[in-house]
């Protein structure tokens, strides 16, 4: 009946789900939004509601009893016919694993770009950044059960499909390579659950794809189709976003074949208290506490977070906090410092960097690495505060 | 008879190979030298008398026909005698594997660093770093044959112990982790073939360890022995040495056990071509060749190299060579650019930066990384060179 859900229905937004209040809109159709930084990392896990959404399209509405997945079959296997899943078959064939995984953006810290000079891109802060425990099956074991083996040959790439879309009923889409797909110390998952809860819509209800380690891009949401190819996906955000340039690259002169599709993503921090602006008000010894998290890709851990209270000149070794994992490490660190503010400083710029486990680290600046999409900004991260008055 | 041999029997090292007289030695004893830039990026393939040298002791002088490789074998097979390996034993028992694998010094462009303030090391310029297709069998198939298995509980580390001693008897020793060694997709050789040949006496003769895409200091030459353990090697090189930290850790503050011994290496280029000083004279159409080297640690081929003539205001991408290979990129790429040089310039700074596929890129400056041992300098290469007239 019409008249007692009122909709409108030319607005494919219509049936997006309300959100928390607290979060810092960036777009809202398709929405994208991200917590105030300082409370983004109260906690090493961040609660469902704060996790930062980053949608391309409008959230469709899927009925889960009616749910399928549709997965490729090898050639000549079962006469091409696709393996079909429902949520309950994804839920009881395959073993259940629990991953711990840091997502980031590729546009996170793309504000600081813009200040460069303006690029194509919504406008994130430094907290399109979050961590949640996601549990599902492995991607592998799926895999496996629809006839694939660890022989690549002709089977390079997986796609994955959303059943987001479009006016015109183009979907999302995205790839990986099949080697990390296939790959056990991966732990590439078809998720259900976030944070022991069932998907929330903004997240892929009712399955997504979390790739650790790589770029948010690829955890394609709204799973419903994976294609195993030897191309990567056509999609334009696989072959004409998400690609990262040289300074000089503008619109007029890009050729976006000529970069690859951003995968691993590399070694980042920021601060996340005090905010710039913000007055310090240093204690009896002179100190005040900072910060932050820490994030690097491709499973690699931070093994080190510097922090300067003087523009660069000195650098203290910050605590960190994370998780204790065998293998490959997807998740943050949260660190912070008891610092010590120069004397007689009125303003202060409060500088971090962090280095992983393959000792990457991270550029000083952001000029040299802005690209005209705004992505992968992992520079220095700098805070500009004023010192008040001890008490 | 002692008087037809006259040797320094005082001299540990009396026993070295002679060098090519083109090398630039950095320690006479133990022997370290590098090439002429200019010429290192002259072949893909680095010759091997143009191979940069790293010895931390005296060249061992081992008799091929009595030479055993001692592995050792998983607890309760065989009463816990190892396996012993000859020379015709690996060459004939396991498939021969060939793999082309740039390798670099922990300390390659340590000079820069101690330009900003004093290191403890060898003063190595841009070329502790070249290129080879080594062959040999992987440690994998003779770790297979001890009796091992991918399994890894008890078997986290793969210690290497060299040869060559020092005069207490103390040996070189290094250690990767056993998931690397197992690993097909790493490539982890024992090489006993350097660019057709044996094996040079500087580079191991008869058998050394290549870990494709880690620090020269894990790829053992002149190896003796293979041990299985839960612990890193004990020796001073993987505790005590090779190690990053912050740059304001000094000798007096030092905690060795804070840091993770190097692997992987991160995102490095170099410019070979011109030389720092140099006076470059551009063409009719303004332009001069810029030439160098660009490499990644971790399997991440470059993607990418930037170019500045203008001290790092402007960039331009270099034009790569490489080699095609299927997986993981263990190999350099050399680059080059016809680049503009900015009219009427009398001094320039030129200044080379690359992208690996995980999008790590290089740090802007060398302080900020410098540490106390100068290892791991990657930052932006820069050379001064004058302009002069075009005729
Ligand atoms: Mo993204
Ligand atoms: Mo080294």
């Amino acid at each position: 009946d019409d008249t007692e859900e009122p909709q409108d229905l030319s607005d494919p937004y219509s049936g997006d789900p309300s959100r928390h209040p607290i979060l810092k809109i960036n777009s809202q159709k398709p929405f994208n939004a991200e917590p105030p930084p300082e409370l983004l990392t109260e906690n090493f896990i961040t609660p469902n509601e704060l996790f930062f959404k980053r949608n391309h399209l409008p959230v469709p509405n899927i009925n889960p009893d009616e749910f399928q997945l549709i997965v490729d079959r090898p050639p000549g296997l079962k006469q091409g016919k696709p393996l079909k899943l429902s949520l309950k078959d994804l839920k009881t064939k395959y073993p259940r694993h629990e991953v711990t995984v840091t997502l980031q953006c590729a546009g996170n810290r793309r504000s600081e770009m813009n200040a460069i000079k303006q690029v194509k891109g919504l406008e994130w802060g430094t907290a399109a950044i979050s961590t949640a425990r996601w549990v599902g099956v492995r991607l592998r074991d799926v895999l496996l059960d629809a006839g694939y083996t660890e022989d690549v040959s002709g089977t390079q790439h997986v796609q994955f499909e959303g059943l987001d879309q479009d006016i015109t009923g183009t979907k999302y889409g995205a790839s990986i390579s099949f080697k990390r797909a296939m790959s056990k110390d991966h732990e590439v998952l078809l998720a259900f659950e976030m944070n022991g809860e069932e998907l929330p819509k903004d997240h892929g209800y009712p399955l997504r794809v979390i790739v650790p380690g790589v770029v948010g891009a690829r955890n394609v949401k709204w799973l419903g189709r994976i294609i195993v190819s030897e191309e990567e996906s056509l999609s334009h955000w696989q072959q004409n976003d998400y690609k990262g340039f040289n300074p000089n690259v503008d619109w007029d002169t890009v050729d976006f074949s000529s970069s690859p599709a951003i995968q691993d993503l590399p070694v980042q921090s920021a601060i996340t208290e005090p905010c710039p602006g913000q007055t310090i008000t240093p204690d009896h010894d002179g100190k005040v506490t900072i910060k932050g998290y820490a994030w690097s890709g491709g499973g690699r851990e931070i093994v080190r977070v510097d922090v300067s209270m003087d523009g660069g000149k000195t650098w203290t070794v910050a605590d960190l906090t994370g998780e204790q994992k065998e293998g490959l490490k997807w998740a943050w660190k949260l660190w912070s410092l008891e610092a010590v503010v120069p004397i007689e400083a009125k303003e202060i710029t409060i500088i971090c960097k962090a280095v992983d486990s393959g000792y990457n680290v991270q550029p000083d600046t952001v000029a040299p690495i802005w690209n005209l999409r705004g992505v992968l900004n992992n520079a220095w991260h700098r805070v500009r505060v004023t010192v008040g008055e001890d008490h």
